[in-house]
């Protein structure tokens, strides 16, 4: 049987109205400036640009990424990075520590066709990852998780990096390339003069430990870090030599409430990402029924945002929700009506969706594969 | 080339060490204990079970459901009795209204392969639910959804629902079959004897909207509802000829909390369904990183709850989740170990993972695809 799963159905050079809902729509004009935007501001940046994909999970964005300067790209897991360099993707900075026996086996067979680096924090996964870079017949890069305040992973700063790199020196199949300290609870932070002490903070643990090992007289080039949030402010701090900006391709309706600078200016990327809904119940004066719920946009940073700023959306469950007038006054939407919905976080709303529509001048471009959809081991 | 993206990888007939993580696990006896559990409830009952596909999006758990007495099953969405109906399931009730053009024109091409019943509420709606079902030369059945306490679709209660047998009788492609009432939010209230007066109140909007109809002269066979907190209830009130509990085959963390009768008791469905994670870092003594995130546990009801019931898990961002033991000692956990989280909510959970493992006696046993993620279309 051949039957619509309602996933793949092609709608390609067709316009907005006979997309089937709910859809994850992404706006290749506002994708295009927001790519070309971030390698104008890391252009002339003394560190390198090496955007996450844990974002968009997408082959053609990475490549997309890369074509316009960046040096390579991040993800978040391994089973990710496999994803990407399935697509011709050639280096790739896995920002997870990755300790078991099954993914160290992966690990052998990704690092013999894309290079890979990868991040640790504990000398016990030091033998795993050097067996994978002699299966592999290839070196395999390895940072330094340090915890520079995101209170996750990683070693304290100070001088357990230091030991790491000494027990490094056991294991020639590695090669200890630097410091990874992500400051990701800054991103958000919507003041911008917060957001900058708390960045000059975090990158002086990442400096001091630096320091630390450079002191001891180890080779240290690579301090990688920063988020989209913060990219500006690591730039003018100048310690990082690589930046990680992810959520910059998409945006959300939380980043796009940051203050980007010190005068209160709203960031230099669009909302490029919504999740297209359509009314399936008209109940009530004043409420719609929208076939989007919890399992087409994320929730764990708040409902998504109608594009309308007249409206408001609420979850009503798995798959609804209730859209309103803000002014509490009649609604003025079909059945059938479609809604577009900014969602409060990109990457957790785009892991719901194995495919994307490109949306250009109103028509349908194209359908992208989110290709590292579901792929977080 | 052929890398391992992680979904995919197999370990059919290999214990649980072997598991990539993080893993969607279904302890098989369990299933198969809930379903038979469910089917022995039902047997007796005055109205039948058709069970709902939204939370398992299964194939083979819909068949074994319909093999162990169910009469048909209820999706969710449209895409979803897709999915379901690929796999040979003939009887299927779509609980969301369908009413864009697309979605209408792909009713017909399933209507014509499967019996399908949809719920509308909206007169609108019956003209394009009449192409349909002339298209794919086959009646669709057709339930309308009145509105019983959960504020979402539905007409109200009472004389609406006549008004629109009435507007049916226009369409001979549509066959009445009679009311659809969900009361949702009843499920998870943890008290029996709150649940059971709402279910009551909710049950008598439904007869009386149904008495209207009957007054009438119009035949009207199903009164279908119901879930898996109340299906007890909803059985010894006697008023639904079909029951939709979904949750029972899995369970989750909030569903075991309910009281299941007046005695106190807690449901006589076990938890089967867990996700599996992998320590990935051990930061500190007293704190453990997990690789389960936003983007393999959902969170919209909560964090999933460690099966170990000394540990607490908290969410640290898409792809991590701090693990601690809840007297604040120290934890006996190293880089690799397994631990096993009870989903907070099995629907959402599921619909995040490609594939489940299945697991009898410590071994994997089969890797079942969940036929229906994303399917939210």
């Amino acid at each position: 049987m051949n039957l619509p799963t309602g996933q793949h159905d092609a709608a390609v050079g067709r316009s907005l109205g006979d997309v089937n809902t709910p859809a994850l729509l992404i706006d290749a004009e506002g994708l295009e400036r927001n790519i070309k935007t971030m390698a104008a501001i890391t252009a002339n940046a003394p560190g390198r640009l090496r955007p996450h994909c844990k974002t968009h999970k997408s082959i053609r964005i990475a490549r997309t990424q890369i074509e316009a300067g960046a040096q390579g790209v991040c993800c978040a897991k391994l089973s990710e990075a496999a994803a990407i360099a399935s697509g011709g993707v050639d280096d790739i900075l896995i920002t997870t520590p990755i300790v078991d026996r099954t993914k160290l086996e992966q690990l052998a067979a990704l690092a013999r066709v894309s290079k890979i680096a990868v991040v640790f924090d504990d000398a016990s996964s030091l033998s795993g990852l050097a067996a994978a870079a002699e299966k592999a017949q290839r070196a395999i890069e390895v940072m330094i998780e340090v915890d520079v305040g995101q209170g996750r992973c990683g070693v304290p700063p100070g001088t357990a990096a230091l030991k790491l790199v000494e027990e490094l020196r056991g294991f020639p199949a590695l090669r200890f390339r630097g410091l990874h300290g992500y400051q990701g609870k800054l991103q958000m932070v919507a003041k911008y003069e917060e957001r900058r002490r708390g960045v000059r903070q975090a990158l002086d643990l990442l400096l001091e430990t630096a320091e630390h090992i450079r002191r001891a007289g180890h080779s240290l080039k690579i301090l990688t870090g920063g988020g989209s949030g913060t990219v500006a402010i690591d730039i003018a701090c100048g310690s990082l030599t690589e930046y990680q900006p992810g959520s910059y391709v998409f945006m959300d309706a939380n980043y796009r409430k940051i203050e980007w600078d010190e005068l209160g200016n709203p960031p230099p990327f669009t909302n490029t990402l919504t999740v297209m809904g359509s009314i399936v119940s008209r109940p009530s004066k004043d409420r719609a029924v929208i076939d989007v719920g919890w399992k087409s946009a994320s929730c764990d940073s708040g409902p998504p945002v109608p594009v309308d700023d007249t409206l408001t959306f609420d979850f009503a469950g798995d798959e609804h929700g209730i859209v309103k007038r803000r002014d509490g006054a009649s609604l003025d939407l079909n059945l059938g009506s479609q809604l577009n919905l900014i969602p409060s976080h990109c990457d957790t709303t785009v892991n719901l969706f194995d495919t994307a529509h490109v949306i250009r001048a109103g028509r349908v471009e194209a359908i992208w594969a989110i290709d590292g959809r579901g792929c977080s081991r």
